[in-house]
């Protein structure tokens, strides 16, 4: 069995094998090669990544034994929600969508999603609904790897497009303190908690589904709107 | 179809019949009529209920489709989690238990739990999980009748159980503001999403489950621990 120093090293192996920095959308995105119609619809795809979160991370919640967990695991659904007066994550978001042109009702309405974006945001709902709770908490462990993608995404927006604005960006300014507070508590309860190998394969497979699920949203958005750039009947057209 | 008001009146009703003020156990609790010993088996069963009220909660908020109504519910988590600062209702009903002599290790365990507590309690958060968002609102309408009965058990507690002090039972003060406001919001929520014949008769038959749960429970403590006074195998016993 991995020592716990051996499962966070085979953890953070994965990120650096699987994890959607290198996929060819985000280095588009990230390096000005993208029409704004493209960043659109990058935009509105992950707009529901991020209204889904806050149902996953509360269908965890519901799973965890103790209010000490419940109270760390309640933290996301504040960053994620508000609390009424500081915007959350999904209302920053919405700045983004905003910024880039695109109505707000037709955004939130999900008619311009690519099917593949629900099915691989839907599945990952599913899993933290009916995982294990510490295969639910694994799956978390991207977030260790998201500061250096944020940067370099902010960065690279910036730098390159003409129709971004550090206000429309304004949802990754908190993730690059929040996710790491978050990746920390996680990672910490995965190492103390996969105490057996088969444990250890679960959170490892674990990690591994939300590498997929994060690069599948990818592979979709560059078949529909890059190359051969062929969005499906119904989805959105820039 | 009923107006608001007349769906109102009709959940209302619903209270004056069937709420848990009227069961034989909480007269004989508020009335001081119980032994120390009855009195510590209803704490701790009740505990189960308490400790699966965020659960309950959770598994709502994962359902819910806004950040505005996802805050409103996350402030029940709040109020029964605590902050990490302020003790949450799960924490002060410890404090119930512990003041009344019983281990916290035992309680927490549910050991000595009545398998009918554990059916009735489970039935609700799988209730809370399963039914319509309508309906799991609905099943939270139980808190337009507490202030009564809480404001009854505090008072007749104090005036005759010499074991019982204002510390212990500083679960319930919270709750008399908490649960109006909660309950004032639920309602207001029904009265506007009840909007078909068949939406109110879901939204009555909810509440009538609900406090048939809690009824429930107190017919097993009576059972067990009244009259005839048998507790099953394995639960607690004075």
């Amino acid at each position: 069995m991995r020592s716990p120093e051996e499962l966070e090293a085979a953890l953070r192996a994965i990120g650096e094998e699987r994890y959607h920095i290198h996929h060819p959308f985000h280095r588009l995105l990230h390096g000005g090669k993208l029409t704004k119609g493209q960043v659109q619809a990058w935009a509105l795809n992950r707009y529901y990544y991020q209204a889904s979160i806050p149902a996953k991370d509360a269908s965890l919640l519901a799973r965890l034994p103790t209010p000490e967990l419940r109270r760390e695991w309640r933290r996301r659904l504040i960053d994620h929600d508000g609390d009424g007066v500081h915007p959350g994550g999904v209302e920053r978001w919405l700045a983004l969508t905003d910024g880039l042109g695109l109505d707000r009702a037709y955004v939130t309405s999900l008619a311009g999603l690519l099917p593949a974006t629900r099915f691989a945001v839907d599945a990952y709902v599913r899993f933290v609904r009916e995982a294990s709770v510490l295969e639910a908490i694994a799956s978390s462990l991207t977030e260790m790897f998201s500061p250096t993608i944020i940067s370099e995404r902010v960065a690279g927006m910036l730098k390159h497009y003409d129709f971004i604005t550090p206000e429309t960006l304004a949802y990754f300014t908190p993730r690059l303190t929040q996710a790491p507070q978050d990746a920390a508590f996680a990672l910490d309860y995965v190492k103390r908690h996969a105490d057996t190998p088969e444990k250890q394969e679960a959170v490892l497979a674990a990690l591994r589904f939300k590498c997929d699920l994060l690069w599948a949203q990818l592979d979709a958005l560059y078949f529909a709107y890059v190359e051969p750039g062929l969005p499906p009947p119904g989805a959105f057209r820039p």
